[in-house]
């Protein structure tokens, strides 16, 4: 199938795409949070120790064993006075990363999140089972493997910021693609963004995703790279809850042939992709399972659309798309698609 | 010294205390956040491994070697349309905890995010170095110790929402200070908003603490326990930058014969505790270095208040007072404090 196919939404907006507006203030009703899912835990049998916790004050005898909660997540939710619009929209980030990823750009611009709120939407940011505020558990008694660590030359060029073999270590002689759309002087800080992250969570991740759902949906939903994964199946668990998902860059998808994509009719799905995927492995391939998820649901007769950005004039963009200094664009074009796909 | 010396401005307030009205709509300009401090770190030499990131898709070679940022915080801020003062104000967590402390109640109702916001101050709530958003850095490569993990029989116990022997693990059987004003039916929702701590992070917290200071200040500050230290070394190091400076039942002080208290002519600063620090070990001990502080703050001239909340009136306040069920009238108090005392 044709990544054109299916394109008058696309065609009118290949002409009328404009940055969107500096941001206005808005009338927030509510800033607030919760953490929701994960379960309680029991260490015994371990020696109490002595330590020191602030300076200055005397040292305390710490009993480490007791109960514990883990595997729960952290979502953080801005309410506006007047929502333009009947739906939240939920923020799912990405791997190695948090929900600062919607909140700020390296540059210090302002994120998706405030660009979502000036639209009009309720918006909810999520940090996963095991990143940022939703806390991690100790491994590898509850968390079965290693934490990771993502090193700058890895992002560099996973994200396509560079093309392979271009990341230096001195800022100075690193090689962006020429046209690269990510503030790539801003690297240091996109990399103190990161969090270690495991391997291992992605069953109590999805649980807490689909307690989230449960609690907060009706609502539309954008994820980005391995949040697509979630998001996917989230739509899968509850299609009746889920009323519109974009995927950006996501890493994964479901394999068609296990699941039943016609539960999801009432579910428009959006695909983004940046540029220079063919220049980056292991992009070539990581696109393979959701192109193929996508035919199948256009094939179920889901509505969907595959924004190639480049094939539209945006050339550029990295797998951080919320983060580059386009990133305006891209999201009014998702916010154009999300109000004349949901209801 | 008295604990009641100076005391004209509690007078007033004992006999005016009343609960702040519900929560207004406020105008805000912008929500947004970065990271400050924190360096590059190499690692090499370490083995290249094979891993699958995301369900479904093929494994990558990973090579864990390469820079990464460590020791960074992380500093979220919510900017009015046209706050009421003239310094914004920070919010600074305690131990083992992330900036959630100020953004929501076990209870699910607003917390002193939303309370000074809608006072009228622009608001920074921040992650220290290793906790939540700030991200950790592997150990004991970097960090040079073991990470702790709170068990919940320690948060009760510690943070005086019972008496020494009163956690059951069945919560049924848990007995709370008959006045408790923390709302114990929530502790699992507490407990799930701790993060693990290191107890050799001093040094780089308080150098991305003063990084802060320089980049946002003049402001005013509360802290909370470990966040004590935190702020009164803060406002040594910038007494110009400090324009008052509130600590939450602070967990350490600095010994006032090894700094310079007399340069902070220009800070006041309040003491605020709640109920049952007699009753509950290390608090006896706890409460020593910061009452030793502020006598030798006032004996310099600085102008202090140590507000004992039993004292006026407020009983079964927990450690944690700003999720107390009448956390909002102890924010109000301190609110009322930061009018008067800050220019």
């Amino acid at each position: 199938m044709s990544s054109r196919a299916h394109f008058g939404f696309l065609a009118i907006l290949a002409t009328t795409v404009v940055v969107a507006p500096a941001c206005a203030d808005i009338l927030v009703k509510e800033i607030g949070s919760f953490h929701i899912g994960g379960h309680e835990v029991v260490i015994s049998g371990q020696p109490t120790k002595e330590v020191s916790f602030t300076a200055g004050m005397a040292p305390l005898q710490i009993d480490p064993n007791g109960a514990f909660e883990i595997e729960q997540m952290y979502v953080q939710y801005v309410k506006l006075a007047a929502p333009k619009f009947k739906y939240p929209l939920l923020l799912w980030h990405g791997g190695g990363l948090t929900g600062v990823t919607w909140e700020t750009k390296p540059d210090g611009k302002p994120g998706w999140q405030m660009f979502f709120l000036n639209r009009g939407y309720d918006v909810y940011v999520s940090d996963a089972v095991e990143r940022g505020r939703a806390s991690w558990a100790r491994y590898p008694e509850f968390f079965t493997s290693e934490p990771m660590f993502r090193p700058k030359k890895e992002a560099w060029e996973l994200f396509r910021f560079g093309p392979p073999g271009s990341y230096d270590s001195s800022a100075a002689n690193r090689r962006s693609f020429p046209d690269t759309q990510f503030p790539t002087e801003a690297l240091d800080q996109f990399a103190k963004q990161g969090v270690p992250r495991w391997v291992t969570n992605d069953a109590p991740t999805q649980t807490a995703y689909d307690q989230l759902v449960a609690r907060v949906c009706p609502c539309v939903i954008v994820v980005h790279s391995q949040g697509g994964n979630f998001g996917f199946n989230a739509a899968l668990r509850a299609p009746d809850k889920i009323k519109a998902l974009v995927a950006l860059e996501p890493s994964g998808a479901p394999d068609p042939d296990k699941v039943d994509v016609g539960k999801l009719q009432a579910v428009p799905h959006l695909f983004v992709y940046g540029d220079h995927l063919q220049d980056s492995p292991p992009w070539p391939t990581l696109v393979k399972a959701p192109q193929r998820y996508r035919i199948a649901l256009a094939g179920a007769g889901v509505k969907t659309e595959w924004i190639d950005l480049p094939e539209w004039g945006m050339k550029g963009n990295s797998h951080m798309m919320m983060m580059d200094r386009n990133s305006d664009q891209i999201a009014d074009l998702v916010a154009k698609w999300l109000e004349q796909s949901a209801d």
